[in-house]
């Protein structure tokens, strides 16, 4: 494995993704999973989830993306238990991708940065999802320190929620759509990385077919809505066509709802990872 | 005071501003304030800051607004000093508006809610920022348990940065612009609510003259950039005309760099307080 240190992100990205398959698998402790699981609502059954996953997943899957959304909820205790959730995934091999989607502009983007992209913070993760409403321009510093540091960021684009579509696809002053506008700034930061840059987006995939074009990004596309959102396999090649390789699909609940037991969760993980691997040898 | 489980939050704002005055003051504990104020980069440091501020104008300004990323750096330590300047800034009497600028959909998004706007949680603030770069439909669950709760969320719109021009200037669906979109949604959201609904927006006091139509938005309108950013009590005319009277112009720096005495700390706040008085009485 390349030293973490010296590669960037995109690198460690493609070494990860050769090695285990192109999948990220989300920790979301949603109420109901916790139920699911016969788990109440405390902070200690959050720390049983999340640990229970990192245990059935961390050593298996390429990406591991705890949501910070159902941390918080558990204030400082939660935060706690997701310090400990990213350590242990990403000592156990897996990149671990922080779903925060944080965004702002100038010194509060830079202390998003800190806190989340560099090594020596508590809740250090390997990338993030930030997001674009204050310009791409906003994340400068989100994305100079993840350069810095070895790490990614994932800027939304287009998102799988049908309320998106509208802002999304407002027509930008360079006459493409926003969610087109943040695709191709991604793609000038990335361009000339090999074999890919730091910054990905986040493109569901839900999203109509040839939507966006993703040919000149050279970064990763992390797409979510595999599973519960009703996208297929399938459906990732219509929408992403060409870009294919650089996809990373992204599912939770079609993993977790195979819990609590670890290997119950893990061949759930093997299960989606398989059928992604074969839409992507084909 | 009205009793805040069952006032909205346009209510208890109104009446806290016609007491203390239209002030929100930010607690950004940057790393230079910090440093000015001769503390150090640590959870205790952090600690000793957001609570001098708490002593100095919890009693004083309608509205103290903590910056989380500042508080996130530090992990569960920080957000735990965290948790303690909500509660003790609330029990001085200060409405808290938490910056956060989360955005996300649906079971993520209730969870963000429940974390920032349900009474019992550890994190209970009065209001939160949220963005909208997933649709204004995204916010929903927030916008719907905030008006169950007697809280407030505040939209971004038009941000007081130079790099959300270009997107939040796209031309929408609805042939205007993003911003003015954002408007429209939260005035419908806020239609009929005495004397204001409990839906802000974010829009900076150094946009351009008449840029938005705030005339229906019937709401809360948060003014970042007064001070530090180069807006003054006379450009809030110039921006938001009619409207002033909704406006809740917000500093930080203008105010905290007169730390780390409480007495410079609240001199300070009452001379931008009076500014803003007199502004409005002309």
């Amino acid at each position: 494995m390349t030293d973490p240190l010296r590669a960037g992100f995109g690198q460690r990205l493609a070494e990860s993704v050769r090695a285990r398959g192109a999948l990220c698998v989300g920790i979301d402790p949603h109420p109901s999973l916790l139920h699911a699981w016969d788990l109440d609502e405390t902070p200690q059954s959050l720390e049983r989830f999340a640990m229970t996953a990192v245990e059935a997943l961390a050593g298996e899957v390429a990406v591991l993306k705890p949501q910070s959304a159902f941390f918080e909820v558990y204030g400082s205790a939660g935060i706690a238990v997701l310090e400990r959730t990213i350590r242990e995934a990403r000592q156990a091999g897996a990149l671990v991708l922080l779903d925060i989607k944080r965004g702002d502009i100038g010194s509060t983007m830079t202390a998003y940065a800190m806190a989340y992209l560099d090594e020596h913070a508590p809740l250090a993760a390997d990338a993030i999802t930030v997001s674009p409403y204050l310009g791409y321009g906003s994340l400068a510093a989100a994305i100079g320190i993840a350069e810095q540091t070895g790490r990614g960021v994932f800027v939304l684009a287009r998102t799988s929620n049908p309320e998106g579509a509208g802002l999304q696809r407002s027509i930008h002053g360079s006459g493409d759509s926003v969610a087109q506008y943040i695709v191709d700034s991604a793609a000038e930061t990335n361009a000339g990385a090999e074999p890919m840059g730091h910054v990905g987006v986040v493109a569901g995939a839900t999203i109509g077919a040839d939507e966006l074009d993703f040919s000149r990004l050279n970064g990763p596309i992390l797409a979510p809505g595999l599973g519960a959102q009703g996208a297929t396999v399938h459906s990732l090649r219509a929408v992403f066509g060409a870009a294919l390789p650089n996809v990373l699909p992204a599912t939770a609940r079609d993993v977790l709802r195979h819990g609590p037991t670890v290997d119950g969760l893990r061949a759930a993980a093997h299960r989606v990872r398989d059928e992604v691997n074969d839409l992507l040898r084909d």
